[in-house]
């Protein structure tokens, strides 16, 4: 099976798209598993949150950010998180945002994607700026290790139209990648997929028609202002084709509920975005 | 002193300007680093290019992929390798290409840059695809602690003109990257920096007079096809102002002179590239 049919497979059985954000920030976790060191205490807040989402979403995306900040140990813990988070039957994207030049993406390509990779993670987050020869390698990934990739073409951020929204030719950036993005998606089963922000709602509309085929990883939701309406446009007519990412609205929502357990707000939390996004097929 | 500054010194003592790209590749290494696992082949074989390296030029540039590729433990000693080196005195460049939206960017720039991080990285690569709000948090973790960025423009890669060479309006998108680092280097003396490939003669030159405060990390020397005319461009008319890296080139000229000490092999051929780029100053 392609990551494509994977993923498909996973959001028709948990019957929804919704995408958990692994982002561990030292300050926002609830006090009960801040024992023993900043890696420890990730290590053990993003197991219990697996457990709470594992029944629920069809997967999760850790942020390599959060773990990096704190050195190899907190790496150490991303590893374990991402073999647990798939133990648990959980799809599970790295978002590192990574590329370079071909021969040294292909270093990134072959170690944190695939069952035989150093991460094992099912997909990854790339950036485009290298250019073609800088995704190839990933793109044989993909297709060797069943992996994929969400290429950034708009991403959610206020400031990400600096470059993404100017005028190249007859349009913008980002549509230039959006194009080149379909084409790949096209010779993968739809394996490579597009970074496109809830928070630009027309846009995700606009690139749907553009990449009919590639799935949309969708962040932005909840925190960063992106609606349940919003997103709409980023679902083919099938129903299928995008997964809507949320991170601090669920993994804290222990801040807006300080009353209950924080694995119980965490969960109420995950349940309110799968009843605000029900699946059209 | 800021990192344009400390560089400037670096560059200064050293008589030159050439930048080792520290870039293990298992399958690349001389037999006697090979002994244990791949993580300690790896902080054996660069811990003895440092060794070399350290009295010769001004700075080494870690190539992230390389260790990740091979998990936390390579990673850890990817660690172990920067403070090795900056205990060696050596500028260490982290080329991670590293980049998110504004408050994930804050845990990368907090993490890697400044010598209470974890990772205690002098200067970071930054890809500028997600737009300004995602570099000014290392913009700012520059200023607090004297470090500094070098902002892809024009990568060397063959294929990276599929979106830096787009003509946006009346320049290409790598001008138009261009112009925002050289406001940034303007804001910080000098410690934002530029990417520009070595295999792109031409604007070298158009971008050192586009970016005339901007300090420029200069790949695809040697290996790539940069040559040493290639490259004239990219310095200052005070003959400051770029560092131009080499890999292969240097850490692995054993492959050119199996009859050599490997280490011998890679000192001659740092020494013969200080050669071919004399200072201008």
């Amino acid at each position: 099976m392609t990551f494509s049919q994977r993923l498909t497979r996973s959001v028709r059985d948990k019957g929804n798209a919704v995408l958990v954000g692994l982002d561990p920030r030292y300050e926002s976790l609830p006090d009960a598993v801040k024992t023993g060191s900043v890696a420890e205490s990730f290590e053990r807040f993003c197991t219990e949150i697996i457990d709470i989402v594992a029944p629920l979403v069809p997967a999760v995306k850790p942020q390599a950010a959060f773990f990096e900040q704190y050195g190899p140990a907190a790496m150490s813990a991303l590893e374990r998180i991402i073999r647990y988070a798939r133990s648990k039957g959980l799809l599970v994207i790295f978002d590192g945002k990574r590329n370079d030049i071909g021969s040294t993406a292909e270093a990134y390509a072959a170690g944190i994607l695939g069952k035989d990779s150093a991460w094992g993670a099912d997909a990854l987050t790339v950036s485009p700026y290298l250019g073609s020869d800088s995704i190839d390698p990933f793109v044989k990934v993909c297709v060797e290790r069943a992996a994929g990739i969400f290429v950034l073409v708009k991403t959610s951020n206020p400031g990400g139209g600096m470059l993404q929204d100017l005028q190249c030719g007859t349009q913008p950036l980002y549509r230039h990648v959006a194009e080149y993005v379909e084409r790949l998606a096209q010779q993968t089963d739809g394996s490579v997929g597009a970074v496109v922000g809830a928070t630009w709602s027309q846009q995700l509309t606009e690139l749907r028609s553009v990449m009919p085929t590639a799935w949309f990883l969708v962040p932005g939701y909840g925190s960063q202002g992106g609606t349940a309406k919003d997103v709409q446009g980023a679902f083919r007519s099938d129903g299928l084709g995008a997964i809507v990412n949320n991170s601090r609205g669920i993994i804290f929502a222990h801040q807006k509920s300080p009353q209950s357990r924080w694995q119980d707000a965490v969960e109420a939390a995950a349940k309110a975005m799968i009843e605000e996004l029900p699946l059209r097929l």
